[in-house]
């Protein structure tokens, strides 16, 4: 049977947010709310009470099923979650306990994976079979999809943009390595020489936007200044598209994908960041920077649930045997 | 119908190797000859010549077709030679030419893609279906296997390990980049390793290999030391396992592959140089790090000329529509 609906759950170190979600990429419906922070259970159930919510008024055959995003290192092919750096729910079967009470059939995955899964279905990398997405958040995460499949690796880990290495001596990254990408161009990095410069004279327009409070200096408000024309605060992030693009430079040369998109909220404000990587790859990639074109990804916030909803699309048509 | 044989023809900088090989990946024949510097056609000539001398005495219809792999970026849809920096064949119609006179199929390659497929059909490789090859070599390169087939990204450019970035101010590659895997592990920068330690009072032992003649120090030379028990020879080869365990953290938690062989002559030597890599991807990569077993290829020579002939198997195959 042919559904017209799907539930994505995007759960987020501070906050959940649901949708419900039409075949065609449209938010019908949608809610949020904080993330609890005592425990998986209350998590859960607050992702339960969230799918409910959405789906009051339709009717339960015409729901696909419910695809969730978790910020965790999922193992696809048994559902379960690996690691969990922000939330408590290493170990927790969040397949199972939601499912046992919504009555609907739930897919979980990695929140980056499913944002790029959004993209690639539904916005920047619609209608191309080998495509490349990396978000620039809190944490620098990503998906691939090679010959028109997403692709997870051998046990669904795969996708961890962030954690390449590209500098052997670099800062320490928050999974515990070194010189990894997200250590680089994660928010905490952004915010760290945001911090330094605002420390200086020619940091007084990223201060100014931080309230002349050091500490509030965010990655935000170097975004900001730098959106506002501020050298100092541009140069931080064309140093970051800098460093963006001799990582990608590698992914180039190793995957040879045809489009390439930069998400998260820095990734999709700052062009002038993504053109900087765009003109790296074009200097130092392979002939393979021939094929490979370089954008802003384009459904924000919605991409996570979006995605979670496609992926609860794709698993319901696997299950019936229908094709996209 | 199911032939007997195929013809892999090896290229690189300094011989053209070629063989008869059986589907099951045996040698039954094998010629090799020094790589002509005279040009082109002298090169696709000695292609020609060993593949009519390899296949004496066996019918052409027992032949799959031929196989070859060239030391260059290869365009694999379009079967054309985009960028070769060691032989003067970019551009050059390699197919085409081998074809008109050979009478038979020919397909070409990336050689160390090629090697790749060698050691997943026949060697290190066999039997898993997410393997990850990488040779160091003069150069740096490798082949992915994904989801059990090879993967060659979009335009046929992919597998360009050797050509990530790994250190954002590092030593200048070959290709024109910096920081590249290969400006740490290839044979070249090895050596130049070899002859700063040669330069000093511990690098006797590698100087003594040498000759005495520190322009005659060479990757052998530190390998051979390193292998007769050389502590500083051995450093350096260790930390060459280092930078390569750092640079497969990345693909490990890009790719979450199961297999990784290390190939190219001082992979295959050096057990001590993969083991320090399998211990840094241990300590430093994501939870697909359990999933991963990093060896040592087991084909050395061989590899490219088994791979090329694999190719011409499958292309045949393919054509045949037959399923291996």
């Amino acid at each position: 049977m042919r559904t017209s609906y799907a539930i994505g759950v995007d759960v987020g170190g501070t906050r959940i947010a649901a949708g419900l979600v039409e075949r065609k990429g449209r938010i019908v419906k949608e809610a949020k709310r904080l993330t609890p922070k005592t425990g998986p259970f209350a998590i859960v159930d607050a992702i339960i009470d969230l799918a409910e919510e959405i789906q009051t008024g339709v009717q339960s055959s015409e729901v696909a099923g419910v695809g969730i995003g978790l910020p965790a290192q999922i193992d696809f092919l048994r559902q379960s979650v690996e690691f969990c750096t922000n939330l408590p729910l290493a170990g927790v079967d969040v397949r199972a306990l939601v499912m046992s009470r919504a009555r609907q059939e739930v897919t979980i995955d990695n929140d980056s994976n499913l944002a790029a899964l959004g993209e690639y279905r539904y916005g920047a990398g619609k209608g191309s079979r080998d495509f490349l997405m990396i978000t620039l958040g809190t944490g620098v995460g990503g998906g691939l999809f090679l010959d028109g499949e997403p692709f997870r690796g051998s046990r669904g880990l795969g996708g961890e943009i962030g954690h390449m290495v590209v500098d052997l001596d670099g800062p320490p990254c928050p999974c515990g390595g070194r010189g990894h990408i997200e250590a680089f161009l994660g928010r905490p990095a952004i915010a760290a020489q945001g911090q330094t410069v605002a420390r200086t004279p020619e940091g007084w327009a990223i201060l100014k936007v931080a309230g002349g409070e050091l500490s509030a200096v965010t990655a935000e408000c170097v975004l900001q200044a730098a959106l506002a024309g501020d050298p100092p605060a541009r140069g931080i992030l064309l140093d970051a598209g800098e460093v963006l693009g001799r990582a990608l430079v590698g992914l180039v040369n190793l995957l040879n994908p045809r489009l390439i998109a930069v998400g998260g909220g820095i990734g999709e404000a700052a062009d002038f960041l993504v053109e900087r990587a765009a003109e790296v790859i074009d200097a130092e990639a392979l002939a393979g920077r021939r094929d490979v074109k370089v954008v802003q990804a384009e459904l924000g916030n919605d991409a996570g649930v979006l995605g979670a909803a496609a992926l609860a699309f794709d698993e319901h048509d696997s299950r019936e045997g229908l094709h996209r």
